[in-house]
């Protein structure tokens, strides 16, 4: 496990490789979030496309750098364009995060997410709802919004992450990742967050990108989740200092992503493990 | 009817319900507007989600709060799906906003507001073109912008209040909202919400989140819709003044619904009878 | 070819057309952009429409000043619709834009494209890999951003141009419009265009406002299509003076759109000949 300042260090190695390659992502993602999560890619220096009908998903899944699967709109014939993007990617070994949005709320949804976790994405993000009813109990939920606290779904992200062999993410308060075996805590971000819609979409996104660029690179699936989730949650920070209300504060994030630099991301990731493997045992 | 007083009062009752109980506000809403609803929604205290999609809008809504059907994007499908959710919305007693977008200007979507108003929602929110020609006249538009002045349509909204049973919303530079007996008037809001794409959306959704907050607490429709109107236009007013352009003006809208106080309300709601019925009678 | 004070001086009266006209600009566009395409034409003082289903699309464009057609969102759904939109231009001499988005980059766009093309559209903007594909080469392009210089594309858009008849516009550093025989540029904008999703979409929907305001009074494509992207090139110097971001450089190109005034546009349009031509010949 590596020491905290090691974390902030590769966390800015990689949003340099973001910047550098300007990777394709292509998000297959819901209607409520597609302009924001183009512009969140652009701000931190990736290339983004969002292309969701069955005739065109596998094509572009087939040249991009990493894919988004995002549940929050559905409909048969996004269900047809997701399966054959993840196809593509299952087939040209491209990465791709799943975020299950509202899954266990919904039904059609919820059937629609068992189907893709067959092809073993590379990440799982949700909250803590989301995550508890696709690790197979009943994680409540209101609508989109998570009624469970994230540290009540780290267990069911544990075996989620062991019987599909996918990282997973649990972000909340405090954001949860875990490969099954090993379980890494991210405490940057700002309460503001759950006033803006498509905050959790954005979080997913900027995992996707940073799948992209470390791919080729000793690829870590969970140390560059957690490093996303660092880096979006610390921009969060920066742009919650001078913002008015939760609209300032969006447009504030996406200009913080862009204006993130070495010196703050040094002083400003927070990556630990969580308190209790710190600890040294009882005596 | 209360006096002025006593509308701010309540209107700040209302708002402080929607931020105590976060009700689910379900929308089907257009393509166009369906991210600044939802920060809408969330800015005032409620908790958004949009759902379209047959298969899973009635599920959805026959747990929301309320529910608001908005007309800007048209299908097939999502004609279904705002089908199975108003039936889900009717089953359970739930209250639902019809907001008939650039109806009277194109034939499909009036022919299926026809059949929505069967099921007779509780408010209908639209411009005055747009009530108009729900009310059975031809009210002119152009595209999804009116071409009628609200006053002009106040007649066609009693009517129409009284022939389907709901509360009707003419909006405008003043609003005007009736049950068919009863006529009030809000004198809230700022004309560069003209220059903002969606303004009526927001409006529609703010009000189905009051209805959402109230429903168990003596319902009063009539009222719940005036005092959300009021409490949206009044946040334009705020909004307004540090505002360099249309889209400052968005971002500060929506701050300003977060902000708004018990002292800003108190001050600001300008509900009222008409004129016509506020003076005495000639002597 | 007029002189640049005189381009500047027609800009102006461009603008000026929109704001007194508020022409109805019909878009059927793609799910990323709809709400800031709107706002865009909100401010620059047209009155947009996004109507984009079968059902309603030729009705629309039937009654719209202009139509714009962008691919950057298709379905089997949207041709159709796409289709029926253009036959109504047609039949009503309504001018229409076609913004053939990541055209080159997907099969099944560009073959809608191709079909698209026999109609005739007044105007084609698009970025250099997306001109140079539809011209018939292959314009390389990652996802929907190009990779080519738009210097490069200037003879693919030349060609196209006169094979179609269509005014043609790749956007870029320098936008270089043609009608096939003249040839003028633009170098207006700001390198922070390219971090916002959406600008070429709003350039394409700005000269679509400009087409529908001077369609009328002695129509030159060419001209009212320069003017219209110097318009928006200079929007965006502006909005870039005071911008942290590329969000709120967004906010902030908005509301230039909305306070442009008679004097800047006078002083900061930038459009000429290409400088090849402008130089004298050799002694």
């Amino acid at each position: 496990m590596p020491a905290i300042d090691d974390h902030a260090k590769a966390a800015w190695n990689t949003l340099a490789a973001v910047r550098t390659q300007a990777p394709l992502v292509h998000s297959v993602t819901n209607l409520v979030v597609t302009n924001l999560t183009a512009n969140v890619l652009l701000a931190l220096g990736a290339s983004p496309a969002m292309v969701e009908n069955v005739e065109e998903a596998g094509e572009l899944a087939a040249v991009a750098g990493s894919l988004v699967i995002n549940l929050g709109s559905m409909s048969a014939a996004r269900t047809e364009a997701m399966q054959s993007a993840v196809l593509a990617a299952d087939r040209n070994g491209t990465p791709w995060v799943l975020d299950p949005v509202a899954v266990g709320a919904l039904s059609y949804r919820s059937e629609v997410a068992r189907g893709l976790l067959a092809h073993r994405p590379t990440v799982i993000r949700g909250n803590a709802s989301e995550i508890f009813s696709l690790a197979g109990g009943d994680g409540g939920g209101k609508g989109v919004d998570s009624t469970l606290d994230p540290e009540a779904a780290v267990g069911a992200a544990q075996r989620l992450a062991r019987s599909t062999g996918c990282v997973v993410a649990v972000t909340g308060k405090i954001d949860r990742i875990t490969d099954g075996d090993r379980l890494l805590e991210v405490r940057n971000g700002h309460q503001m967050q759950t006033r803006v819609t498509g905050m959790g979409c954005s979080a997913t996104a900027v995992i996707a990108a940073c799948l992209a660029a470390t791919r080729t690179t000793g690829f870590d699936r969970l140390a560059t989740t957690t490093q996303a989730l660092a880096l979006f949650g610390l921009a969060a920070e920066h742009a919650a200092v001078a913002a008015a209300g939760p609209a300032s504060f969006q447009v504030a994030l996406i200009d913080a992503l862009f204006n993130l630099d070495e010196a703050r991301t040094l002083a400003g990731v927070r990556i630990s493990p969580p308190p209790s493997e710190s600890r040294p045992p009882a005596p």
